[in-house]
């Protein structure tokens, strides 16, 4: 069968929101007690998607026995955008452009989360290298909440040849590193900014790192490695729009 | 056997570096060609722990089957803190306290993200419903990456007669909601503060909401719940930091 698999409430349900014409088949548990499955399938047939009801074993089939929540969908995920439209959308933000650089972050709950931390900043795009980074697998799908389909994301070839491309265009890197000496608030971060995460374990590849404007560090209390990447992420974007005093 | 099982390299390593005396037994798999598994036996041996060798099923059917990184243990878990040790820790701190109290936060990985975060940002305590809440657990332990044995951490029997007690001794109770008016940004921080937070899907419960002295949201461009617990977690915890110029 063609399109990749999506399940859990919350994917399902911002796929029917923001892309119901690319849900190919949903398949809803039958029989549960779930009222937001009940939900789901009215909302679904609102969308013109004609629920088929399964049971949980053929769900558990479907996923490969990971969790559902009783909620799978066969989907056409929109294809690769090129790096030209990157560079468009930067240039349309003018000077509040806010991006998310991640070098590297390979586990795929880790990337989902940090794309629904980008999503709740409103960020303008995400960037990862191809090569070097978990791609939009089911599992990120869910990990996201969804925020993977309406994030624009972009997975690029030559991550230092993008980073330059963006420095041209105006925008500010700012690496995040435990053992940075500058501390992260000490910036003004109005203009257009690309926060750049390296891995949990590694931090940024040295090509990365040396790209960036200023490498810093929240300062904190704990130990170098007690912030999660993507609630390290979370506290250096809203940190930006703090600064930019966006109230939306 | 006697103890609680901790499992996965980061736990069993930080039960290592801050309460050797309490781990009973070690078990680290066997012919593992992880280098960091290797690291660990030979701090468990200055640290004066045996480790046993086990082969990699012997140790899945220890953890039931979950991710253990070839690093299990029984660890005599610390006794419950009593409440009066909650007010000595408050008072200690002066003006300086920071707490997180989390109502509701019933998933162990939540739970063990939202530990994760309050460590890093150096909470005074972190403090839950007994009834209402997911207790120390290994999962909460394991992804809380070792926290959840670090942070001062109370189980109270009636929280809104603890946050009483917390807010008659200077304590300013802040709760995030998404459906707050007020912006968090507008408040100021510097004094001792309780950031409260609800679960996930239901938010604080009525009578917590009632006992907060604020409530505020942090501005977002997602939707409500486009934020996980532990990342909003951090955001508020480090713009309690920021404002007070902690720089450690």
């Amino acid at each position: 069968m063609s399109g990749e698999l999506i399940f859990g409430i919350h994917a399902v349900e911002s796929a029917l929101t923001h892309d119901p014409k690319n849900i190919i088949e949903l398949y809803i548990e039958i029989d549960s007690q779930n009222a937001r499955l009940r939900e789901l399938s009215e909302r679904a047939r609102d969308a013109g998607v004609k629920p088929h009801a399964r049971d949980r074993a053929a769900l558990d089939r479907m996923t490969g026995g990971a969790r559902h929540q009783g909620a799978v969908a066969r989907y056409r995920a929109p294809p690769p955008r090129a790096e030209s439209e990157l560079y468009a959308l930067v240039e349309k933000e003018e000077r509040n452009a806010l991006l998310l650089v991640l070098d590297g972050v390979t586990d795929p709950h880790n990337l989902g989360a940090c794309l629904r931390s980008a999503e709740a900043a409103g960020a303008t795009a995400v960037v990862v290298p191809k090569d070097k980074a978990a791609g939009i697998t089911p599992t990120v799908r869910r990990a996201s909440a969804g925020a993977a389909d309406r994030v624009a994301f972009f997975a690029v070839t030559n991550l230092a040849r993008t980073l330059k491309a963006l420095k041209d265009r105006g925008v500010w890197l700012v690496g995040l590193a435990g053992d940075a000496e500058q501390d992260f608030y000490s910036l003004d971060l109005k203009g257009s900014t690309a926060i750049v995460m390296g891995s949990e374990g590694e931090g940024m590849r040295r090509l990365t790192r040396e790209s960036c404007d200023y490498v810093v560090r929240i300062p904190m209390r704990g130990d170098i490695e007690s912030l999660n990447v993507s609630v390290a992420t979370g506290v250096a974007m809203f940190e930006v729009l703090r600064q930019r005093g966006a109230n939306p």
